[in-house]
């Protein structure tokens, strides 16, 4: 697959400067043409009956291998969820933290970690990430107490890798990462890990509402938050057998349509895409460079974050040229997401918008 | 509306005698379109920016307002869910009961409710419903250590109402309410209860993966499970302020297409659909007495459940005739659902199929 056969999947793209994939991807056409058969099969057909339930469950096994492929893991291991969001909450409820318990975190964490980290019943430790290294502050973080290691894998403000796999081999801690801002965009090996979050909407181009967590040993974390996918039998009361492997931690019912354009997302990325990522970011951090402080080192992932006077309003001109970034609240920074479709073009259209 | 019109407006029942709303209701054309339109808004527009944000709050907004209105409680007691068990999780998980506590449930629960009732950390205790009064077998198992009745409005199993209000009544504690079969089914006031949950894809014919919980006081419920829609602010480690209302238990994000479709499913039900459901449910109820045992007693909702000795046989031969039912594992039963849009034609091919 070309690049330009790539870029014309995605009809936005026609239109937009859309550099806004650290929210939301943009959709194929496949992917939403999946979705709309499937939803008009529904429609038409019912959702009913032997052959419905057994295409969701084609779909759920199809999707979770896929996943559990892309980031180097069994699909035995994998959860499917709706979101980071619900994996870090399916982790933390489930490791039955207490107050005398220590979890080190950092600074630069989305609420879809944090909230869940602060109900975790754990006292948070957190490290300041500044402009350091971010492995020095999250090692002075931990103690004999720290029970897990929480953090992203990108942060989703900065850009800038928070190098989960050396503070893995250096603490030999549990450590769940948060990788929003990872899987899709680099290439991510979750084996050496606990926990690993995935969120399908991102730069997996996926339907919103998507997502999976890889779970090391399913076995060792208690299921804290059943659905009905989480019980091969129950008892009245509720006692039930888990399901076999991280399938008990499925969060719930996702839409089919939303598994069947999943499905066609995860198939059509090509195998050139990470590089692609990579070369469009630092081709945008150059650009901005010369204009801007940016906070992105060089060969992190798809985000390159800058700090402006007037975030909101740089981001609002630019809205008005066509061009799609946000602004990160309450720290100043603007944040552009190159993806594997980010043309020349675009970046230019960027430019032109902010100076 | 006429019968025939609301009746016209779901496709599948031109093809399909389809009795199944108790598992997922027909959709709709209007609702389906309205996805499709949403859906192919993202493809074009990208899912970004100040106009896509606004339009996903207003349907949030939108949808938790028909839901609220439709149980007979405000808005801003009314959290946005993925389903029943996400409505059942929330409370659970956030009422922070001990081995002390216990809780009343019955044996024909769900595991959507089941489930989080055993990981609650409370003593559960189950009623044996039996062919008895259910309210009589509930309040043998009430004692000073009981914190939260648990139960079905209508059982998924049976079809009967287990008589939540008199249990409320009667005993004065706070009461969890299943609502996936009366909710849209029968006409509701969740306001009497503690808790209340609400499924969008069965008897309102929402998209899948949409659903509600009424929560009658937020400020007394732990929110144990939080998303981004939980908070206005949170500091590093993840203390927040709670989001006004019962907005803070909100499960995460539903896909913007889907909350379109749910708007326009809940606008479009005909104003005479609860009268129909328990005319069309006694006529389902009639017919089958003649040739089975029929466990659901008069006047309940839509479900109607008989026993037979070869369920899945029985359901598998009402497939091949166009019928679609369900069996209930477990029980000997097979359940019928009998909607709004149900026409005696649709009854006529049920006892043309089994008998």
């Amino acid at each position: 697959m070309t690049f330009d056969e790539a870029r014309a999947a995605f009809p936005v793209l026609e239109r937009l400067a859309y550099l806004n994939a650290g929210s939301m991807g943009p959709l194929s056409r496949g992917t939403a043409e999946a979705m709309r058969t499937r939803l008009y099969d529904d429609l038409e057909r019912g959702r009913g009956g032997g052959a419905y339930i057994e295409e969701m469950l084609r779909l759920r096994a199809d999707v979770r291998a896929a996943l559990a492929a892309l980031i180097g893991v069994e699909p035995q291991q994998l959860a499917l969820t709706s979101s980071t969001t619900d994996g870090c909450n399916i982790v933390l409820a489930g490791l039955g933290l207490g107050p005398e318990d220590e979890i080190v975190t950092t600074d630069a964490e989305h609420f879809g970690l944090a909230g869940p980290l602060h109900t975790s019943g754990a006292r948070v430790r957190v490290a300041r990430l500044g402009d350091g290294d971010p492995v020095g502050a999250i090692l002075g973080e931990v103690s004999a107490r720290t029970r897990l290691l929480a953090l992203s894998h990108v942060a989703w403000t900065s850009g800038n890798s928070l190098s989960p796999l050396e503070l893995k081999r250096e603490t030999g801690l549990p450590v769940l990462v948060d990788g929003a801002q990872s899987v899709g965009a680099i290439e991510v090996d979750a084996a050496p890990f606990d926990f690993y979050t995935v969120s399908g909407q991102k730069w997996l181009c996926g339907p919103d509402a998507t997502g999976a967590l890889y779970v090391a040993d399913p076995d060792r974390l208690h299921v804290a938050r059943p659905t009905y996918f989480s019980q091969s039998s129950f008892e009245p009361g509720g006692a039930f057998t888990p399901t076999e492997g991280a399938a008990r931690f499925d969060s719930g019912w996702i839409a089919v349509p939303s598994l069947a354009g999943l499905e066609v997302a995860l198939r059509q990325a090509p195998d050139w895409r990470f590089e692609r990522v990579l070369a469009a970011s630092e081709r945008c951090r150059a650009l901005l460079a010369e204009h801007f402080d940016v906070v992105t080192a060089p060969g992190q992932s798809g985000l390159v974050s800058f700090r402006a006077d007037t975030p909101a309003a740089l981001v609002a001109r630019a809205a008005e040229r066509g061009v799609v970034i946000r602004e990160i609240p309450g720290t100043g920074l603007v944040r552009v997401s190159c993806g594997y479709w980010t043309s020349d073009g675009d970046l230019e259209r960027l430019l032109d918008a902010l100076v």
